[in-house]
């Protein structure tokens, strides 16, 4: 129903556009974390992403949006093996969401007519094989981010309420935009998120000024802008169906897994999340330039936006996140 | 049912008096925020507004107001395709409101008799095409205004609450007053208020004597008053309307869009909502004066207005946020 | 029931009863707020109140005492037109009330009887017309209070819960009793009520002893009580009815607008609500005193109780709010 | 069901015993406080209480205990006129009671049944003409205890809750005991019982002895004790009848009206309450003791349980609010 | 069904095991108090409590344990008046208990089914004639413990909630385990428990041993352990039934009220309860000795359980309040 | 339906490993306790647990997996005898699971439909003779990981709520995992888990490019890569099936006894549970090894996760608890 600005019409912000792109590519690189004061176009981006993704094949009526017959579950009730064609889905978390409606719940109106103890979906379910957008991440009660994070960690939805229970598949990647001025989140809840990147506001004069024509030619004349820009749009989401072919295809080298241990030792981030999560992004960026293995480009390119979110703060070091990592990233990598 | 007291026989304030007039001309300016003390005639001069915008047409019976039959949504069940005249909705969020009459919410009657889960829309849906006033907006909680602000930003109302997954139509300019004693509102609700004025009471005696003089006249006698001011109310609606047609034919010069991005450059004041404001703006005074492009009178008529609520805070500047905007446009404009 | 202490037995505390004289001359003068110390009989005058008032008419059975047939609500269902005599009310807000009595709600009982959706009004309805009392009104939640000024002064009940959508008119003046020990209201709450007045205990021992003395005879013999000071309340009450007959008649003469602006200005009251409080307690004293226009002596008495509860806080001077308006009362008036 | 330990049984403590004497002779003298450190027998003694009242006078069958048929509420339903006699009521505020079970609200049972709207009175009905008791009123709540007063002092419960508005008798005298160490009462609350007295252990070593042996033959030989000391309550009880016929004769003369005023103008007490009580008191001890005026050893009697809680606290004042009170006593009585 | 450790086979520990023998010969001695740090015992000694009580007589189905037939609340509906033989009661009040179940409450069952309000008795009635054990008493909020030492020392349960007003027998013991660096009990709350014991671990390394050898003898092979020590439970259990056949027989010299007086006040203790409850232990210790008067050994041996937990602090004395009673002790016993 | 990782291709934290394969050898050492930093591979390793346990022989059915059909509760209404193998039950505690799915809570279906009052049974249920394991159990409610302990110490859920009085077998060990750095837990819950271990990410970069290269293999292509340590993880499960058997002929010498007492005295340990815990440990280690005997290694290896989380604070001793330990083990057992 809603149009949503053109992914390609974004001016500049390319780490951000890379991100994205990367676990369109590869699902398992984990969610995104969009950090920017407000006003930077961070909803923008995100609600633009819808249009870049390439449809997926589903079993007809499946609230899961199984792609095989045996993956739909039973409480589904559903009976056609036809699978169809249908938008990747990108499901928006909508203020003051209920936690019922995320988990799903006992369906009410079931209960109450035929006296039956049925299981009404929530947005978990209509999330799988997709993407799950949560505007101002840090706005929303931390037990629902670790709720969101476990479930995108584990692909599973288990629901245990209201004589319940329930599980099925709940494959997505979780988009966060959040302004870090509002509050930060956990560390916990932090390095569980793959990448993060920063936007921010163009400061390039003539940069500001193209934004703003395309942003009033797209809310004056939606119909012309969309046009437009929908070869763009569609030229990026032919990358990416290439790239997803790719990607079994690249083999992880000695000295590859070694680099991105050594960043990680060097840069001191805890746990071995930053190392997995480098090596999926670089392998997705191999991918997305047409190549057959990850080379130490790759890694420079995806190194702040794998790492820059898992670096203890040192109070010694006045430099920001970002700077840590490119400074280590030269003293590894060269 | 009730009689407000008429927009034209306001004393004084024409900032505001402008405000609300733009964004009857171009609702996407976005809502208006009108701070005052107490007492400075905030509540006064919004309900005023309900006398001064022009008529719709809508879709008998369409809770949502359609103008078209095929924009009334399903679950309202509307057959007729008859349209009539309205007034444009003037919605008050009374205090108290609870959450589901905001976003609407089960139709519990239904429920309960025919065990039917219909929809019972909220005052969202009866705001569609119009306008929604809070009293005070610095009293509601913030979940609640950022759910209001979302809504108005998006243009459409997604319901996601008791077993319901309901979307519709919800386009609405919002108009909030606030008292600036009675605490702040977070910048980041600030900034997503379009236009932003300030009332006080006027301190030139005679002024003063004419405000008693009027409201004592209107409470006192009322419908003899009523009379005497609507000509004037018509004028300026008559005017509005005139203005409405006027504005897809105004185009954007390079010279208008660089003007916009030095200002808010200059000013500081995060991200691009700024510029976009002043631009609408600066396009709907110019619609208002009836001329066929903006030019620099313009953008420092709205200036103030579009601005003044989104500049950082300077601990080392002392002026208030208005002279500071007027400096920057003396500095820019010349 | 209950029998209340007569108005006129009252020892002292003559601004006070002149207060609610001109609330009952002029409701639209707005609520009164009456201070004072534990004990100093601040709830005893106020309940003295209901025994002062004339009648009104009404017709029969409507919950809202609507004076003419047309003004009684549909959802009332009431289908007499006959009108009937019946002393203004003066509701109580008792100790624990719960919102859903304040405003009204859904009739549970009709809703599981009957199976529909009826609204049954609550205190609000009943004192349309009327006075509505709190007693110690800072020990309110805010949030009630707030809406109690809201209906009082837009003089409609609109009720949005429980899927019910209902307006009434409810048109009352609000009398609070305070103790400034116990917390103090904010000040947009302050600024709302039309009048404040100070209570204390007397001084003068003769004074103290002549209180006890009627408080003991009314609590011993409360018939005889009665009997002796009924003549005397009626006397006020003929008073009230003549002067409520005088008011239309009563024209603002330039001079008189001029003192109360000056006034308010010498005395840096925030808002204009000051003003049109002064002018409209000094037409009703101007009508209690059998005259047609309003002078000076009538200003001076009034302005105390107009304009206390309105000034800024002066750090720097350390007179009571009395007694600075009555320096200004001296300096302005002469 | 209970048995309680004898009135007349207990050890010493002649101010709290005398205190309840007399608010049997005229309950209009208010509440009584009982303070005390944990073990001084509070709790003791206001349980021995029961056993010294004379019994009323009441229709069968009445919730409220109604003297006469007419003053039975209709909500009752009772139509027997015949009176039968039943023990003062003495109502224990059991801990954790819920408030509808104090004010009384809707009938659920009937609700669920018959369809019908019926009230189900709560233990304010009960208690009318009788003694309400709450063991450590300190920890209830504020507005429990703010409701309990409010009935107290207007005699009459009005209930506005669930759809129910009704009112009914309920006079009775508030008892509460209280420890100091554990939160103070709000000064609003003290201010608004009649009387306050103070218990202690005894230090005397054979007192302590007696007060133990007859614990300990009241715990071990209920009967036994208790007929032992049945005739000395009945005793008292007598007296309690006489004093309550004499009550009305006594006339209050101007020299006691003045010593009541000064006493209070020297203590410095707010408000007037403490003069009325104080001569309540003072005319209730004159008729326990048989005579037909009030004299000044009545009024040093009672000064100090009538004053000693309405004190402001003087910080350069070290002695306690009972000390204070005798010395003012001696200044003005002499 | 779950099994116990046997109270015999406690490895030292004796103030504890004979405050719980006491209570068991004289329930009126009120609840005990069991101090101790984690992991030394406080649970598995409360546990075994239950091994070593004598059973007792109650009407068949009477859901409080009635002894006779008239003594079965009407409610229970009970119509037998055959008596059987039950092991005393002991009830665990687990954690996350709701208070309904504590003090019983409406049968939500018969209310929907039978359309009738009966009650649902509580662990209260469950308890009565018996024990109620609550670990870790502090971590239970305030209200729960208060209602459960009301009813205790009341020895009824009075409900009023929900339309029920029921009252039943309620005598039991209160058992109670608490962990001082786990927060305090409110000394209100302590003063109203009978006795107290302090438990630590032992620190000789003999016994240590001993204690790890029995527990886990018990752990895995709990059959035969039992069985080596039911012998020496019964033992303890043949003593206590005797003891109680003599209690009533033990008369107070004047000279063992004396001590006690002396005692409490040498120890500064406020309030009469740590007196009666010397006398009551010292009596109940006396029986278990098989005596017929209470000499000053029994004083001495119960001083510091019926005294320890009712001294006001003292910041000058640095003793522990174990030491401060047995020096007292020393000093008036000699 | 989710594939865990295989508990043998875990590189390094051989400590974790073998607190695991402790518990499942002898369940009654209790809980385990996992700490580390995020991303350190807590849940991977306990989530590996399951691959691990031996499968039990249960009733067909019953709900608590009862290994004899005498041993399946009434309430449960099973009536087969057969029993059937199934896999050790590993419950995993959902994030915002709630309270009624833990215990078990009245089965709303059956009572709305049947009107039957009937138990549905909990988590508690499903985890009997199994697993429990709770993610991040720092994050959940105090109240609830009390419950959780408390059932886990007793082996018994007992449930006294909603009218319910159920009781049922819940015999499981409880593991949690935590990180140090998100809060703390109480020490009074810490005491009664058996033992705890640290894990951190290895320092060893070969071992850490491992760690990588086995997760990226597992994720990339998990079917080969599960096969490929399938048989090295049936090894352990024999050794651990072996070891149950041999567990009861394990002798507790003296020695063993006072090395036990020995240590704890030595480190300070408040209570018992830390020697009953390490001699059940080092008995369960000793089975492990195919050994009659407990010899001073087998205390040397569990000494540090029986004892670590038992240690009080010492302020003047900045080793750490690990450190601690170890240095009492070398001063006591050589």
């Amino acid at each position: 129903m809603t149009t949503f600005f053109p992914f390609s019409a974004i001016v500049g912000q390319d780490e951000m556009k890379l991100s994205m792109i990367l676990t369109a590519i590869d699902p398992k690189i984990g969610g995104v974390l969009v950090f920017g004061d407000r006003g930077t176009g961070k909803s923008t981006a995100v609600r633009a992403l819808a249009a870049l993704l390439p449809e997926i094949q589903a079993i007809e009526g499946c609230p899961v949006n199984a792609e095989k017959s045996v993956d739909c579950p039973d409480w589904a009730g559903v009976t056609s093996k036809k699978t169809i064609k249908r938008p990747t889905p990108v499901i928006d978390l909508p203020l003051g969401v209920t936690e019922d409606r995320v988990v799903g719940a006992l369906d009410i109106e079931k209960a109450l007519t035929v006296g039956e103890k049925a299981f009404q979906p929530g947005l978990l379910a209509r999330a799988n094989r997709g993407y799950l957008y949560i505007d101002e991440v840090n706005l929303l009660e931390d037990h629902i981010v670790d709720l969101l994070l476990d479930v995108a960690q584990s692909g599973e939805n288990v629901v245990e309420r209201e004589g319940l229970s329930i599980r099925h598949a709940a494959r997505f990647v979780l988009v966060g935009s959040g302004n870090p001025e509002e509050g930060e989140l956990r560390p916990q809840l932090l390095d569980r998120f793959g990448l993060s990147v920063d936007v921010a506001s163009p400061t390039d004069i003539e940069q500001r000024i193209e934004v703003i024509r395309r942003r009033d030619a797209f809310e004056t004349n939606t119909a012309v802008f969309m046009k437009k820009w929908r070869r763009q749009d569609e030229k990026i989401r032919d990358k990416i169906e290439r790239a997803r072919g790719l990607l079994s295809g690249i083999e992880n080298s000695d000295d590859v897994l070694r680099d991105c241990a050594k960043l990680c030792i060097a840069l001191g981030s805890d746990g071995l999340r930053g190392e997995l999560t480098l090596l999926r992004a670089a392998r997705a960026v191999a991918a997305f330039d047409g190549q057959d293995h990850i080379n130490r480009d790759h890694l420079r390119q995806v190194a702040p936006m794998a790492l820059r979110h898992r670096l203890r703060r040192d109070p010694l070091d006045e430099a920001g996140s970002g700077a840590r990592v490119s400074r280590a990233v030269e003293d590894v990598l060269g």
